[in-house]
């Protein structure tokens, strides 16, 4: 049986585009004691991936040249030699960028297909949502009737942010490039009001108009000017979740710094950043009450199917290019 | 009797220069029931005065055009209407920039001149010893054993907050201008190590020279390009305090935002602003321990005296010039 892989061929400068890519296919091997095969069905698309094809220190090792892409993954176990593991069962795991995936088991999740559609478990339940989460009640510390804003508003992590604000009945207004995303957040996801940062001539007044009262906590996912802009609508005591900054990750020029950062200052306020393994070991609550969530219709999830595991490369740019509404992910089998 | 001040005659562009004041004298008028009069001994001069001068929102409305510029002071009850108030009694407010004052004894602080200086009420005693107390403790939860940088090291707030890192053992590096500063700061001080950076070509690989286990907490008075390579210094959970932006502050171009601040997302690590206004219900905490240091020897103190009212506009330039070692006050009587 032939396994196809993508391999970071070279460290990309700028945008990930196909020539940093190695395409390889190689023979599935037996499994050895204690081992499981998977077919990887879905593989996610998140903008960290960007990060981690730098040689740079960071929160985790980056990728080797050479080695499969990094990537979270749902698929089902096909072959097993591990007896807390049967074949027909589905699982989540990071095996990257490939058709098959073999491992030990340690870190392997088990999911129930039955309780969601499979690429829900890598957004809602997954590293997106679980992001959202923790990102939004924890270092953003949520409170009830906030004025909460968002970007990346349609993204998968942006869209669960939004709403969850919700349910703290909180104003939420969200930031997104493109009429219909927009329209998609307000009338779909039930945020209040959402700025198309791409035809907005000064977003600093828009967000004013809807804000008067000022942003108690802003969740960024873009970085900018955005980020930049947002700075001075902030109140007292504001906290600005930095959970990352997709507009500057393929720049080939410095990152732009938030030149309105004093704002924190005049306004006693914090920009924190994390990433989600902070959290590890609460997982489990995120899981479990966003589980709920889901199943009382408080929170609704957007998944954004692309097919063909050869169209990686396109598919992983089109994060960077805003062309995914929610979840994207790669069908694999 | 005569009283002289120095009032804002127009908003200045960068530095504060002799150009921006009025230098008006009146005749001091009777005190009313309830009032105190004060001859004023001395006046603090705060980098934080620069932003009290521009037309912007901030955490204080700015000193009108035409008003006696705001400034904190000591001095001594010459009259009294007000039965809180003896003659002879040495108080603390903030009088602004001229040689009497009038007021109706609400905000007022006596002091004592037998347990201090005069000059360490504005500075120890006083908004700066305040100013590092709260942000060291409270903004940076400060630990036993981290390692500390900050910057301004030499100046009012900076050599305290290094004296009361080392009071929690921890590493104390300063950041400071000029060999003298730097040798001040460790031999008289007690700080581990001070980097000057005027002389200094890698701040980055100087500060991992001295601190290779990475920095724990920042406290930053002057923003800048100091601000951005320290970011890439820090630490694990790190908190970067930003008390002010002194090399920012008399900008004619926007501010230099921190290039590199998504070093706050990779180190799950958080940058928040503070004023000392936050703390007023403390305030008596933070003068009791730091009153019960100075008795101990603990925390030294060191004020840089100016002579002369007339030359309040150079004196104040001094902070921007870097040419004050400690607190900087500005003798008037």
């Amino acid at each position: 049986m032939q396994n196809r892989q993508f391999r970071l061929a070279k460290r990309p400068f700028g945008l990930p585009t196909r020539d940093i890519w190695e395409h390889t296919t190689e023979e599935v091997r037996e499994i050895s004691e204690g081992e499981i095969l998977v077919k990887i069905n879905y593989i996610s698309l998140d903008p960290a991936m960007r990060g981690w094809m730098n040689d740079a220190k960071s929160y985790i090792a980056p990728v080797g040249i050479g080695e499969v892409m990094r990537a979270d993954t749902v698929g089902e176990v096909i072959a097993s030699k591990n007896p807390s593991f049967a074949v027909g069962e589905y699982v989540n795991y990071a095996f990257g960028v490939q058709e098959y995936g073999i491992c030990n088991g340690k870190g392997v999740r088990k999911i129930d297909a039955n309780v969601a559609d499979l690429p829900v478990y890598l957004g809602a339940l997954g590293m997106a949502g679980m992001t959202a989460y923790f990102g939004i009640l924890r270092v953003g510390e949520l409170k009830e009737n906030e004025t909460v804003v968002v970007s990346g508003a349609a993204g998968a992590v942006g869209l669960i942010v939004g709403q969850i604000a919700k349910i703290k009945n909180c104003k939420v207004i969200g930031i997104a490039g493109g009429e219909e995303k927009c329209k998609m957040v307000i009338e779909e996801f039930g945020f209040d009001a959402c700025i198309d940062y791409k035809k907005t001539e000064n977003l600093k007044k828009e967000l004013h108009k809807l804000a008067p009262e000022g942003v108690d906590v802003y969740f960024d996912n873009v970085g900018g000017t955005i980020l930049d802009d947002v700075l001075t609508q902030i109140r007292k005591k504001a906290r600005i979740v930095i959970c990352g900054a997709i507009s500057q990750y393929n720049n080939t020029t410095p990152i732009l710094g938030p030149s309105n950062y004093l704002s924190l200052l005049v306004n006693s306020a914090k920009m924190e950043g994390f990433v989600i393994f902070d959290f590890l070991k609460d997982y489990m609550e995120g899981i479990m009450q966003t589980a709920t969530w889901l199943k009382e219709g408080k929170i609704k999830t957007q998944t954004h199917i692309e097919n063909g595991f050869e169209n990686f490369p396109e598919t992983l740019l089109m994060l960077f290019e805003g062309k995914n509404k929610g979840k994207l992910v790669l069908k694999v089998h």
